[in-house]
This record gives structure tokens, sequence and C-alpha cells, in this order.
């Protein structure tokens, strides 16, 4: 029989989900320059050494919850139609970029990166290649059934829906009117070249 | 003859142009939050009175400058084609988000009014307002031209042009490969429904 190593503890999950929500609370409060290990395990109601059993340091704590977060909230869109799907991406990227802690953190990561890329680049791979992958997978089912063509600029076509959300609600501040999202489905089918749209 | 009133000190162009300058190094440097009147003063060469002779307060020194910065770089492209036009708007565009102060000023801002928005909705109206205007007058002339269609969603096609330029260059914190100009206008072109694209 397995013994369990010497000093492998076990991790329970309703430590991490409270340290998780306390990251996410720490972020949106103080940003991520001023959080500490100190305040979140204060907040998490746990000792530092919490954290330390998860994660080797605060990067990485940081990096960790906001990858799980950003990629679990990728829409996972099969409505058998690209209208229908784009529809389901568009609302997901309004609930992920507009989520009242996360739409604190997001731009404070930028604002932090901004001044050194390279520290942001990894987390911004961590993040955008999985939630990229799946709208990929539901613009490519859409090529498979007709409805883009093969040669879609797919690089583009994935920044394309994501970024008039960031920029009318994040950066400009302005509203998202109730008919937003059609209104938005129609300019990025036109922009992708959807067919019969 | 008019006698200039006692206290109404001409404003030497050379002082605000050398305070202006401080002013984005600063906020470039340390942030909105962290930037002081002190440091700026310094920065500029001259006494703290010089800023407040210009303008009554930080956040009215900052929204002067930044929003100068801003609006001085639309692109007032008339080149008689629409693609043409779009290509020069969004050099600038470019230009404007990757200026090396900028791009770290634009983030901080963005992630100081994501906690206070209603501090930074005016500074958004007095830089998009008048930008957005030179950018519908574009949109304007294609219409006239027949290049694109009357009902236009203005709205949503001034949010196209710009967005996916701070998306992949300053959140995504991607490259822009040589041909990304050309390919970001056939989706603009696409997007706006414009005829014989």
């Amino acid at each position: 029989m397995a013994r369990t190593p010497t000093g492998a503890a076990v991790l329970q999950p309703e430590v991490t989900q409270a340290i998780t929500e306390a990251v996410m609370w720490e972020l949106a409060e103080q940003g991520y320059g001023r959080l500490s290990m100190e305040a979140v395990a204060k907040r998490a109601g746990v000792g530092k050494s919490a954290l330390y059993r998860r994660w080797a340091s605060k990067d990485h704590m940081i990096a960790s919850v906001v990858t799980e977060f950003s990629v679990s909230r990728a829409a996972e869109a099969d409505t058998g139609s690209l209208r229908g799907d784009l529809r389901e991406t568009m609302q997901a990227l309004i609930d992920w970029l507009t989520h009242p802690l996360f739409s604190r953190i997001l731009p404070d990561l930028v604002a932090e990166d901004a001044r050194n890329p390279d520290h942001g680049r990894g987390l911004r791979e961590a993040i955008g290649g999985p939630r990229r992958e799946v709208g990929e997978a539901m613009l490519r089912r859409a090529i498979t059934r007709g409805e883009l063509p093969e040669d879609l600029d797919m690089e583009l076509a994935l920044d394309v829906l994501a970024a008039p959300i960031y920029w009318r609600l994040v950066v400009r501040l302005a509203p998202a009117e109730p008919d937003y999202v059609d209104r938005l489905v129609e300019f990025a089918l036109r922009a992708l070249g959807a067919q019969g749209g």
C-alpha cells in the first residue's frame, strides 16, 4: 500500500475555494502591486502556510486564480448555427468582462503589465490560449457547415469577437443597451464574412 | 486702451509645453494615483504656482493634458476612398495607443476608473467625443459616396474601428505583424458593410 509521503498534505477543496475568493477580492480592492499574501490569508481565514502549500509565490497564486476564473468562463457554445453560437459567446464575454470583481482586476493587470510587458505575456497565454481554442473550435464548426469562408483569418477573427465589448464597456465606460448583443452579432457576422447573413 | 487686468499673467507657451511633457512622464511612471503636483513642477523646472495658474486641480491638469494629447492625434483622413481613410485612421489609432508614454497612461486611467467609473466618464467624453466626431465625419463621407449603407449603426461602427487594436496590442500584448493594418482594414470594410469591398 502506498503511504502518503511525509509533508504531502491533502489540499482541502473548501480551503482552496476560500483562498481563491480572497485573492479575487484583494486583487479587485488593492490591485496586483499592493496585494499581500498576509491580507489574502487573513481574508480567507487561513495561515500563510496554506497559501504556500498551493503556490510557490504571489505571482503563481494570482496567475492560477485569474486563469482558472477566466478559462472556466469561455462559452462552449454549440447551438447549431453561427448566429446562435455568437450570441452565446458574446453574452459570456460580457459576463466575464463585466463581472463585479473581474471588471476591476483585468484593467489593473493590463496597467501593471503595460509597464512590464514580459511579465504579462505568460499570463496572457495561460488565459488567452485555452479561451481562443474554444472560440476557434466554434468558428471551425461554422466553416464545416459552410457558414464561414475556409480561408478565414482566424487570428483577427478571434480578436474581433472580444475587442468591441472590452473597448465599449471597460475602456470607454459606455453603456450596453438591451439590444447591444444582437447589434454586435450583426457586425461580427459581417466582419467574419458569414454567408447569407 | 485695454489694460492687462491685475493678476492675469500671460501664460508662456514654452512653460505650458514643459509642464505637459512632465505630466505625461509622471503619469506613465507613477500612474494617476501617485502623481503629485510637486513632482510635475520639479520635472518641468517650474514652481507649483505655474501649474495652478493653468489648472484648478490635479484632476483638471491631467484631464487637460491627456485630452489635448489624444484629440490632436485623431486622424482627419480624407483620401477619397473608404479603404484609404480606414488605413490612415487605423495607423493613427495604432500610433496613439502604442505611443511610448500613452500606452502606459491609458491602461492606468482605465484601471483607476474601473474602481470609480463616475470619475472617468467626464474624461472619456472629453477624449472620445471629438475623436468620434472625426471618425463619424469620415464614415458619413463614405455614405455620401455610396460606399457604406445609409443605415450604418454609427455607434458600433466607431467601436469596431478602435477596439481590435487596443485588445490586441494593449490587453493581449500580442504583436502587430507588418500586414496587420491591411488585414484589419479588410475586417473593418466587411463589418461596416462596405459595398464592393
